[in-house]
């Protein structure tokens, strides 16, 4: 560690002396706390600015959106941790967020991925219609299923994907992701003949692409958002526990003969 | 799992149906997305309901508080996880988000935990001062240190601490346990002989207790806030990696021989 | 990293050069591949030395006692992580390690370390009933349940434990620390009037005492041991998925109004 | 979970009664302690039966192989999470295991699928140069590298490549899967016009495959026998810390302006 010649290990996240904070070139003290809310924070850590009000009106939406979602496998995941280890909040939390992946977080990161790739280099002339019919097909033809369409629960549409998008809209975030993401289920529909709406993860991977979120970081959005809902779902385990139960339910019928 | 009767499994968390979504009693799409802010609903997450103007200021304070310390152990060791598992994001933050324990986050713990106890089944009369002179004389006595008091880096004050406390005074949160805590610093002070100033985890506590959150669950908004300093640390990593310098220093250091 | 001085940073783990991989001063391929048992390797790598037969058949038991519990909430915790990030085998039995905290592995820690610190710097004249007899009182006084004794479903007695003690007693591991396990067994069962037998993680911990495995890392004999469980459960959830219907009922159940 | 006519949850892993444990059919107490090694049970937890000595010694070898490589990024984000949670060994482990992933782990899974992908449904008279020839190829042309061929430090061959090769000939694995894995380093030198001997992790999942472990579980490999490793580098940490100076080399560097 000392005589080797390598690479400086810099950061620019932090920095910290007697007396000033700073956090992405501005002071904790002065200029974030009281001023600035969480999700701007947030906002901050990954961009490197605050955000305009219509960016943080967009922002903040996606991330409410991936919040809560009731007892989940993740939710779950975390209560029961939390039964074996209540001295470690922090360990229920993480084994709730290792949930968060391809399945779930991954579909919108799966969603800007797709977007990313297929209008990076392209300019406004973009023929998105166009663009939209390659990657239905390409899909079909691979047999893989497109991320952002359609929902189990949510039908015929989710009601998250219009609010989203009007949203976007209102604040000047409906381009080109957003125009591709819609071209691309008009598209599915037509091709597979059955009904194939942008689900949430959809909206939320093609917004995270117009506020230039890198699609590597979309899944982070929904590790952030879920981190809150899980803390909120170990309080409600600590006021009325539910892991001793499942747990039985779930032992004795597994080990019945 | 079937024939057992059992405990009702019942969460307050959320619900959805076809066509609406519910988060803690409020309709999701209706109610809170483009409404409200990740903060309050984090607020609403933990509390079951909004907050007032003055307890979103406060809470969002307390939680921008938490998000960004540069290169903590936390965030190192987010970035080697991910160099070894970059198909996991929520892996990384996982794994420094497991590292926000008894020595980091759960000062905050440590200190709301002291606050609430002493102040269980008092009513306004109490005297803090009195309260104060017990707690430190216990800890004394017990040789164990004062959760919220003192700072390696930050001396002789927290910056952090009298932004905190004037924040809570602005919005009505400057309470008991405020006032305890104050006075613990001051008695410390007095009864071991050197500055000992209520840190930025002590004001943490303080206020968080103000807010009624149970102690057992403050540890969690450390936990909320380091999630959103994890993803932007991976996203400098994924930009400008540092694991594999850090890792090629340290294992040439420690097998010369 | 560079001008510092600070401490060297030295570990005598392991260390390789382009032919010879060197493990706790043992070479990897000469002396470790092939010739030592995985059992004996975790052992070498505790204590810094193999075992000697005895020492083997010991340690191995102890481990291969805490491997397997059926469907604990901790690989119910795994099973339902892998549902939502199958790409992240490592990442569902960390969540599943992570339930193995203060109430499961800790039970051996505490059996552990109340032994140990009964113990420290004690010599062969201890008088072991006398201690058991501190220990049972100073447990009442204070209303903490003693841990290694009783089981909520082994009774009257837990089927590993005598089995345990036979074969720490056969292979010369029946020494001071078993022999208070058990006083404290005796002696509570007096004090509380009803059967208090050592349990399996009594007796673990009182043998990894004979062993000198200090007991802050007796907890690891547990983590080990159910890596490999989890490990199964994971490759039974791949063949014979259970994970989506135990969502499914919880969340069915936990949202009906 | 109780009206719901659904799937039911079913594991052969194992079960318990007052006097009887049952782990994958055999009986715990009688069967298992004291006559069994871990390594061994490893392989009934995964196998469902107990293996031949044959199979014991090629099994043993693989995950001793495993264990220990020194001061790992996942090693040194298991001594900083501890850093931060010392309450939480389990914590610190699982952060360690959360870097077990596509990197590391991943390569002896991508070694094994490869060959399981390619040998599936053929029989003894499949040509494996000729099929060595196609991976070879398939692999340029998508110019993605092939999973354990090469080594960063073993030069110009792995020491543990011909001892697992060996002991899995002595004992009557080395079948078709080790093999093809020889050729696809035959073909993959001849075809790139450099050196690329098989490493130890594409040893590794030749001979899982050889023993007929499903290629999605070799991870699982590493996995066991990392756990190992890192409850001892946490132990060294306990005795001689290095969280703490690794922590504030690096921050001061990175912060420093």
């Amino acid at each position: 560690m000392t005589a080797r010649k390598g690479k400086r290990l810099k950061s620019d996240m932090g920095s910290s002396t007697a007396d000033r904070i700073v956090v992405r070139g501005h002071d904790l003290v002065e200029d974030l706390i009281g001023k600035v809310s969480l999700g701007d924070m947030a906002f901050l850590e990954l961009k490197g600015r605050l955000p305009t009000h219509q960016e943080s009106t967009v922002f903040n939406a996606l991330a409410v959106t991936l919040v809560e979602h009731g007892m989940t496998p993740s939710a779950i995941a975390a209560r029961l941790t939390y039964f074996g280890a209540p001295e470690s909040l922090q360990g229920a939390v993480a084994a709730g967020l290792l949930g968060i992946g391809d399945r779930f977080g991954g579909s919108v990161e799966e969603a800007a991925r797709t977007l990313q790739e297929a209008l990076a280099g392209t300019g406004a002339e973009v023929d998105v219609t166009e663009l939209a019919r390659k990657i239905v097909a390409t899909h079909k033809e691979s047999k893989r299923p497109i991320a952002g369409l359609g929902h189990p629960i949510h039908r015929p549409i989710d009601p998250r994907t219009p609010k989203l998008f009007a949203l976007a809209s209102e604040n000047g975030f409906s381009g080109r992701y957003v125009q591709l993401m819609k071209a691309i289920s008009v598209e599915a529909e037509r091709s597979h003949g059955r009904v194939l709406p942008v689900n949430a993860t959809g909206a939320i991977g093609a917004i995270a692409s117009e506020l230039d979120i890198p699609w590597k970081v979309t899944r982070g959005l929904a590790v952030i958002a879920r981190a809150i809902g899980l803390v909120a779902h170990i309080q409600e385990e600590l006021e009325e526990p539910l892991a001793a139960e499942i747990w039985s339910r779930i032992d004795e019928e597994s080990s019945a003969r």
